[in-house]
């Protein structure tokens, strides 16, 4: 049996009902994507991920990657990783997002949610690599210059070449201020790099021609603080004007970290200028302006805030679907209540139901939530007049650190379950449920922690606009609720949930509109609590149109079964997850002066 | 740096004030411990766990154990614990609860509990060897027969002689009844044991001279299920008549599993009878009478459970510390509300604050339920008047499934948020927070889940007696709920967020009680959110008291700053972890139907 198999109908289902994927294909520019085409990705990816990459996740996890610092600090991945890759890479999958003009597919965000959902279930580390490809592809779109795009993009669209993030030095992780690498105008235009980064995702390895970093750094008469950040691309090897390979850059991988998971993908200290190939630095081209390295930086930061929310989710149902095989292979005891004979599956006891059920309906509402801010982000981009653009925008902005922080959060408990419902065989390695464990443990902290999303949440996006943007949210689940509660049964009693679980939104967002400049440091421990209630309450949102779409199935003949089974796991998302909210709320609202209180010294 | 050092002066203020130290000392067998005595046991324990134990912690993560199969299965443990168990038992440590009349050294559950927090803390992994070997000398205590006891118990609380718990088989985890190992009764009066057990803690070392296995078999005429299980002694060396070691028995660890944590504790799959030695079966004595082993199995089990929940308690101070270091010297960023110049150590932030508090809180909490039940079991043991006793067994009974299961539960959010402090450096193996998450992660599912914790703790611990003795905790509640609001300023907080705390789990009991003959299942359901809420409002009971104390002491002239900063962290518990109580029962009361009302094979 296959250790991931894409869950393809619940993903259609979001995809076509909740995120309305035929109105994303009328956008301008996706529309070959309309009817058979999507259909054609999903089920080839698919395929792809559960053949290919998943075979290899806990191969990977076991073999790790191999520094080779005799070898000038070389990575080799895994036994299998390069042969996939090139399958990778063959099936044009590297370019799913890239503008079609570089020999990208051009994928809508919401079909690529989709597919990239699956890879990172697949194979979380092998999922890295054309992460990263695809930001410095994206910020090169941006930003580079016609002469950059033409050199490096097509081979990064490819995959031949890939892409890295340098932004993390010793003393600057979330704060970016505090960067000292430096680049030092050459006469002929290009810079020489100096520093050091530290957690570069695939810094180096042996699956690609060439790795194309991207660095940020400072000139010698720039502004301190983050105003004087520049970026720069900086080749592995540097590239010829006929497109061919030239010298060695002088950008090494000089150590490679032990992690608690994603072991079969290499993090990387990469030393910039240390070798002194050319007489000291690293070669670099600028991007765009000088310091106008952050802002470009953030571009690529907010797709990859939202891409590893999709990690969240990926690794969430992956450890779902282990778990329920599991709970329904293994059988022991007997049924509590006595109405079936012998011994039954696990998965009939009440406090292992509880479980699986705790990782479904929060998994189902993930992706709900996930794929509709992927849709908004189409809108955001490809919606036909500027008022509507600028709308789904600002709603892109709100959601971004609520999906990272959120989907990281939940796939982080959903792994915890997935180990518990396997009792004693969950602490064994060989079982898969640890790996699943370890490997999300990363995603609430790279990329900025859910502390940084939570502060991202609560000022720049609620607080600076004074919550225009939360309050239009606000109404439109207000707008959801009212109709689960007109449509009785089960709907009725989502939507009664839904409604406190609103409640609980308004006030904790009342709270931090009125404290945010009066007192930012008790208001900012409610931050994480916020974000958490947000999730909860978006998920449920979500979860409350699925029922009501369910519902109108049912109502018209449709007999699958899949939508009674949609209407229980929104239910129960609401009894066990919404019923929080209320709790949350009241921490928001009241927990700050006493997380203060503490004089440093006592902690 | 050390790694660990013992909280002492929050542990004596839990002994002393909390838990009544004074009391415990002056019951019958105790009176030795009573001044002095008791404070210099923690002092030496303090020391021997920073000093010798807590070193090995880390390098024996790296390079746990070794198996030989070459050399008859035999495991090696990693370098420096065969010297430190060494200077564990030169020390008398091992014997430290056991009978003096056997050698041990008797000391109060209440004193030990605070010994074993620091072993626990210091090396989880050395520390179950002294645990399992604990649990052997008190089932031979309460069970065996003098001769068994004379031949078995001085060498086992001396420490020369270690003891296992074998219960668990391939098809039988924490289902007993189908546990299918044979005892074959010989004519000499002893037993042929048959079976393999699986999962079992220094199943195999080279730490001690021999190894007493307890195992669970069944004899040929056994009734079927938990009623026909007997209890055998299977040393891996045959003892003589003078207590020389004899012949090697028939017991054999067969492999070793590869686990997520506790990498420097052997976990080991035990053949019995397999190699054939004696001409079939491992040479067993019968502990106590036949098909009466769970009853003994239970008394162990009872004790080995508080002992794991000591181990959350451990761990999650373990993590604490570490935390708060890290968080103390890492420098990043400025000060949100702008009150301190330059750059702050990252426990200034808001969010990191609110994790430190979170996890110090917690870990008060834990320590001073655990410390207050440790003492109940010395009451429930040695007071004077069969009714006291009684009375406090029925409390112990009811409160080692809520030890056990919220304490365990609650290590593992401690060491999760750990990581999170840490940031990117906490998913970094030599950092050490990494491994306090995978070494807690066992300690919800080892000693019986969290959900057979729940399950126990509503059906045979309230169901059963119609809420007795839980209805007595709440009345003792309520009378700190007054005392608390009657004091006014941070008190009264306290006492109102643990009065909606304690209506919290009235209405969960009545639920439960209602509805547990008539819909078992349903019931069910809620075991788990019923032992968490159970947990957080007993905690935030024992938080409410330490502030009593703390405020008494204040008002008295005492200018430790150690009584504040005691009043905050019961208010920080009061507003971030009793808030979410009323969400709990709400959950207890309204969650059962909607988890079970998935058709099974739409899972």
């Amino acid at each position: 049996m296959a250790e991931y198999l894409a869950p393809l109908k619940d993903m259609r289902f979001v995809l076509q009902t909740l995120a309305d994927f035929d109105a994303i294909a009328r956008l301008p520019g996706y529309e070959e994507f309309a009817g058979d085409m999507a259909d054609a990705v999903l089920d080839a990816s698919a395929k792809f991920s559960t053949e290919v990459l998943s075979p290899l996740n806990v191969a990977g996890d076991r073999a790790g990657i191999r520094w080779e610092p005799e070898a000038g600090g070389r990575v080799r991945m895994a036994e299998g990783f390069r042969e996939a890759y090139q399958q990778f890479i063959d099936a044009g999958w590297n370019g799913y997002s890239a503008d079609p003009q570089h020999g990208g597919q051009g994928l809508p965000k919401l079909l690529g949610a989709a597919v990239q959902e699956m890879w990172m279930a697949a194979n979380l580390s092998f999922s890295l690599c054309p992460l990263l490809t695809s930001g410095a592809i994206e910020a090169l779109e941006l930003s580079g210059s016609a002469a950059l795009k033409a050199q490096y993009l097509p081979n990064m669209v490819h995959g031949r070449w890939t892409g890295t993030m340098n932004l993390t030095e010793p003393q600057a992780g979330s704060d970016l201020a505090a960067i000292r690498s430096r680049a030092v105008p050459q006469e002929d235009g290009t810079y020489r790099i100096f520093g050091q980064k530290i957690f570069i995702t695939y810094g180096d390895h042996d699956m690609s021609e060439n790795i194309i970093h991207l660095v940020l750094a400072r000139t010698p008469d720039a502004p301190p603080g983050v105003k004087g950040i520049s970026l720069f691309v900086v080749p592995k090897f540097l590239v010829n004007t006929d497109g061919s390979l030239g010298a060695r850059n002088d950008a090494y991988c000089v150590s490679v970290e032990h992690k608690l998971g994603i072991h079969a993908c290499p993090t990387c200290v990469m030393a910039f200028g240390d070798a002194g190939n050319f007489g000291g630095g690293a070669i670099g081209y600028l991007v765009g302006e000088e310091n106008a390295g952050l802002k470009y930086m953030f571009v690529m930061m907010n797709a990859a805030r939202f891409s590893v929310g999709l990690e969240g989710l990926g690794i969430a149902e992956r450890a779902w679907q282990r778990a329920l095989l599991y709970a329904r292979e293994r059988i022991q005891g007997r049924d509590i209540s006595g109405r079936l004979p012998g011994n039954v599956s696990i998965s009939r006891h009440p406090d292992v139901r509880r479980m699986l059920m705790l990782m479904k309906s929060q998994v189902e509402a993930m992706r709900a939530l996930g794929y509709c801010v992927a849709a908004w982000q189409d809108q955001a981009l490809r919606a036909s007049d500027g008022e509507t653009r600028a709308r789904y925008q600002a709603l892109v902005d709100l959601m971004i650190p609520v999906v990272k922080g959120w989907l990281t959060e939940t796939a982080n408990e959903v792994a915890y379950l997935g180990v518990q419902v396997h009792g004693g065989m969950g602490f064994i390695e060989e079982t898969g449920a640890a790996q699943d464990m370890r490997d999300a443990r990363i995603t609430t902290i790279y990329e900025g922690t859910t502390g940084i999303q939570a502060s991202d949440l609560i000022g720049r996006k609620i607080a600076r606009e004074g919550g225009t943007t939360i309050k239009t949210v606000i109404a439109q689940m207000r707008l959801t609720e009212a109709e689960l509660k007109q449509t009785g049964g089960q709907p009725q009693a989502i939507g009664e949930a839904l409604g406190q679980g609103i409640d609980a939104v308004e006030r904790s967002v009342a709270h931090i509109l009125a404290g945010y400049s009066e007192d930012i440091a008790a208001v900012s421990v409610d931050a994480v609590p916020f974000l958490k209630l947000m999730g909860i309450v978006c998920g449920g949102w979500q979860m409350g149109r699925a029922a009501l779409v369910a519902q109108a199935a049912i109502a018209a003949g449709n007999a699958d079964a899949f939508y009674p089974a949609k209407i229980v796991s929104a239910r129960f998302f609401a009894d066990h997850v919404l019923a929080t909210a209320p709790g949350l709320a009241q921490i928001v609202v009241n927990g700050g002066a006493s997380a203060l209180a503490m004089a440093e010294e006592m902690l």
